[in-house]
């Protein structure tokens, strides 16, 4: 059988989603906290993370169930990581993805300690995870910490803002991107290696496809806040160049951009073939972020 | 030798702080959130959930160290939910232990930032120690998730937020205390006795000492709010008078209160004695909660 990466993206968004409602609705947390956990969890979100831990696994594994729980872990941390990006006091969104944000539809502290809850609900879903052994536990949750933390995610955020205000090399935009983005998108691609037991080596050649991945998923962000359609993004474009801020088409032009994409696919494709997994969905994952139109 | 409660919390907090600088300054950290998670770190806490775990365990096993890094983590938590807890969205405070509040010295998304950065290093430090077994790491860390996520602490301080506009009976006060506070005592007393091999029907006795614990500790914050010397607490009296916030005297009555405490105590010397641990710091403690005068 061929392979289809819309149908394999669908079924993938299907099962984390229903992971997803299924390890919240065991919780006893109070009413309203709840509520603004779940609206967030299930406010649209494109699952991507999950479905590159999964395509990952997959590549190299077939008992489908094992990383499911991290794949939700991984999900709610990148919920949580927007929920905090959206407050007033950091980049004060009202909508993402056509919705009010978690602190317009509930309130600023709400919306704060739904974060919280959802970061630390994370951790605690991966301890519990009866399909890994305690070792398989401890590296995932290592991993995933460092992936998030002060000097993965967040520093990253940090970098972002303090960027803001100043002109970026592309050296400084790709280490921004390395951690805001990049740090969870080779925690999924690696640790769905990982739990496949794949080598160590055959690892680091998966990181720098990540690493690539992810990189190629922002310079088409990009790319998209100028030629994109708005009605498929479900927001406004050309906001990136009004408010000057560093991107690929305002430091290397729209050309140089595509240009740019174009050198990120062909290093994640060598690393890949490195990997020796050129035969899998994560060749056509690339394809994919390389060509989305949304 | 005597037991000397105030020597062994001083060296407790001393063993705590140098770990602390420890595990921080081998951190690759940007510069200004490395600085914003040092500067809640260090502003003078009382370090007393370290040494509640330091006093469990210490009652029951020899190696002093085994604890440690679990402890960091624990004083992480807690200064997490200290910065954001003083958020303007939340308690809206300037001020802690007399100095700036972590937002008022940095801005609202460094504090934010930096809550979310010590939250998850927590649980990183307790994956990466290498004095525990795997399985000891899988145990600290969901006992740890647990106490301080949506069915714990932040279901506590949501719980908290919501009571403030209406009056709360003597049961719902000690069911938000056993959330907000109670949950880390819980885990520092709970998990101390499991790190030094305690049995489950014991550590199940102690789970009852921390709860009362707990309560002493809140009846006593309250009581120091009416009858306390602002000198020795550094910070005004009388304000939970002023804002009819639910307390132990507001509900009770100052004798009342008193009486409650007394009552607290004997429960808690009861569960200590039925672990069998009545001949420890944790006996010394509870009349060290209860006396205090700051």
């Amino acid at each position: 059988m061929p392979r289809d990466i819309h149908a394999y993206i669908s079924s993938g968004k299907a099962r984390i989603e229903t992971k997803l409602k299924n390890v919240l609705s065991g919780k006893s947390i109070p009413e309203n906290l709840h509520e603004s956990m779940a609206y967030s969890l299930f406010a649209g979100g494109k699952r991507l993370r999950p479905v590159l831990l999964f395509a990952s696994y997959d590549t190299f594994a077939k008992d489908k169930d094992k990383p499911l729980k991290t794949a939700v872990a991984l999900e709610m941390i990148h919920t949580y990581s927007l929920i905090h990006d959206d407050l007033p006091a950091m980049d004060d969104d009202d909508y993402r993805r056509g919705t009010l944000t978690n602190h317009r539809k509930f309130d600023e502290a709400t919306a704060i300690l739904a974060g919280d809850a959802l970061l630390t609900y994370s951790f605690e879903l991966v301890a519990q995870d009866v399909r890994l052994t305690a070792d398989e536990k401890v590296a995932v949750l290592q991993s995933l910490a460092k992936a998030s933390g002060s000097e993965g995610m967040v520093a990253g955020q940090i970098l972002d803002m303090e960027g803001e205000d100043h002109a970026l090399s592309l050296e400084e935009l790709e280490e921004i991107h390395k951690l805001k983005t990049g740090q969870l998108i080779s925690f999924a691609i690696t640790t769905g290696a990982y739990l496949a037991n794949v080598d160590v080596d055959k690892i680091q050649h998966l990181e720098q496809y990540a690493y690539y991945l992810g990189l190629i998923f922002q310079v088409q962000d990009d790319i998209l806040d100028v030629i994109g359609d708005p009605d498929k993004l479900g927001k406004p474009v050309g906001s990136d160049m009004d408010n000057e801020k560093s991107t690929y088409p305002n430091l290397l032009g729209l050309d140089g951009a595509k240009q740019q994409r174009k050198q990120y696919e062909k290093l994640a494709k060598e690393a890949l073939q490195k990997a020796g997994a050129t035969d899998s969905y994560l060749i056509d994952l690339l394809y994919y972020f390389s060509q989305r139109d949304h």
